[in-house]
């Protein structure tokens, strides 16, 4: 089952905000529509984003009444910039945007055939989405050894991609290999998405999880209950890898008890033209700190920091698995190519 | 204004589970309730506990019908035993059981000697808690300069003890001194005495608090936010602090980071007689977890593992502030005493 799909000129997705209780697929019909799903997060997961905002240029493609290519051309410019604007931290998000906004100027044909590119070139890379996350599965999965308990953030898994996930398609593929695997999940304050997504995930597919609050990873680390941690991206730039907060943290502790922690995400989550200094960190509402399961948890007027990201320095990371291969932290600093962006 | 009071034969007290959106206080008038209020957490915190069971010992002998000095001494016992039940971490708790029984046991008097004695004690220690925080304050503001910005964890204030704090009032006394102090509190996942207790506290005291998730510590340090960490403790043995949960977790954090991290604790807390390997770890319910703001986050039936305390060995801890004097790792080691429980 993807989580998202291209019906018709209708983009039909979960709505991930009414997870776990609620499996409510809904439907996308314009691009600011699809603007708005990603801002409050019914979408979301970097490889998913990057395809969500390919998905929302190819609606203003089917909804565009222009009568030139130029038109047309001007239109995607609008979304683009609608959905760039949405959330500045994961790179996916504006890869999936130049990627469609390069086929559409670089095609020759005439107004229809833009069009039809768009929609093509949008399917082509959730297709494509699904077979990078089983090649980042198959090459993770060799890290893998029967038995190991691994520690996973936020949610990396099939709900933040088209399908498989990043880090779950690790779990997935070794498991496939009669590897028994279990996961300790975190719950991810302040949007929870590993107690409501992670832990869901896994248990649909049977895989042994335990949750635990996000400050309970040095304890697990301290009783060595866990031996491998492996997390998703939302960037990786030349010196550090962007993800959900809370990730630095655990990088740290994995760092001070010996353990392995990797880093799945695909290509198009590469940003070799920026250093950690150079990208913007997501500041979110702050009610998302003071409300939990709808309630106020804290004094009125209270003071907050809600960055949605952290910043996790190479030097604490074992390695990059990507679709191609397994890339040291000394590997992934030799890549050639300036920017995933611009590839 | 005390979280906790004696009037005439009745202990009165904060609902500390109703903060920050109510604060009513409640009566308790058997060592039953006692019992139970500290089971359900309306009563927490270190030292307070143990003036709370002392109370709940003054409560049985206001209570009790025995017509002979023995029979009084095995009522004691009894509640004795189950006050001893109610939390295993916290060694305060067990510190003013014993120091009343003690108190009962030496005495020379009649039946009615007995009791006086048992309720005067648990005043004395009620009155000393709070004089003993006022050092402990004046101890740590030494180590307090003007323009410090100190992350704190769960609520080592005057909600966790008679009045003043352990933690808090280290900062409490550096303000009176004239420092201007900042503070990060995180929200202490499960039960968020972070979000509840210590935001709410600071934000009376007119102190600037700013609330963050538990996982965002990483972040505030990488991002040289905060230039101290200062916790309370429920237990502190020859190796190890123990205290709620995440503690540990803060304290790597805090060493990668090169940042002082100080334990706010009076003696009460010291327990000499045992290593980290000979405490037991109270687990509390799965529903702490899996429930948040009174909502289920988490999927049905998913394994929860809730630890309401963890570990940090000494190695990670730059001083402990007790009543007496600022003690490092290695003046601590040296304490002679062979156990706080017996001194």
């Amino acid at each position: 089952m993807r989580t998202i799909e291209w019906k018709n000129g209708v983009v039909v997705t979960i709505d991930q905000t009414k997870l776990p209780s609620t499996v409510e697929f809904f439907e996308i019909r314009t691009c600011a529509q699809m603007a708005e799903a990603i801002k409050t997060m019914k979408i979301r997961g970097a490889p998913l984003l990057g395809v969500a905002a390919a998905y929302g240029l190819a609606l203003t493609v089917c909804n565009s009444k222009a009568s030139t290519k130029e038109g047309l051309l001007a239109e995607l410019n609008d979304s683009a910039e609608l959905l760039r604007k949405t959330r500045p931290t994961a790179v996916n998000l504006f890869w999936g945007v130049e990627r469609i906004l390069r086929k559409a100027g670089e095609s020759s044909g005439n107004l229809s055939g833009v069009k039809d590119l768009v929609i093509q070139e949008a399917q082509r890379m959730a297709d494509e989405d699904v077979k990078t996350n089983r090649a980042i599965g198959e090459n993770g999965a060799r890290l893998i050894k029967d038995g190991d308990v691994i520690l996973t953030h936020c949610n990396a898994g099939s709900l933040a991609t088209v399908d498989y996930g990043t880090a779950l398609a690790v779990i997935r593929v070794a498991k496939e290999q009669g590897k028994r695997v279990r996961v300790f999940a975190t719950e991810t304050r302040p949007k929870l998405q590993g107690a409501r997504l992670t832990a869901f995930e896994l248990k649909r597919d049977n895989t042994p999880v335990t949750l635990i609050t996000d400050c309970m990873v040095g304890y697990v680390m301290y009783k060595s209950l866990v031996n491998k941690v492996i997390v998703g991206a939302d960037r990786i730039v030349k010196d550090a890898v962007f993800n959900k907060i809370g990730t630095y943290t655990i990088a740290v502790l994995a760092y001070e008890h010996k353990i392995p922690f990797y880093v799945a995400a695909p290509k198009s989550t590469f940003d070799l033209a920026h250093y950690a200094d150079g990208v913007t960190i997501e500041e979110r509402n702050p009610e998302e700190v003071t409300f939990c399961g709808g309630q106020k948890i804290a004094p009125e007027g209270v003071d907050v920091l809600n960055p949605a990201f952290d910043i996790t320095p190479l030097k604490y990371i074992t390695a990059v698995i990507c679709e191609d291969k397994v890339l040291s932290p000394a590997e992934f600093k030799k890549l050639s190519f300036n920017s995933a962006i611009n590839s």
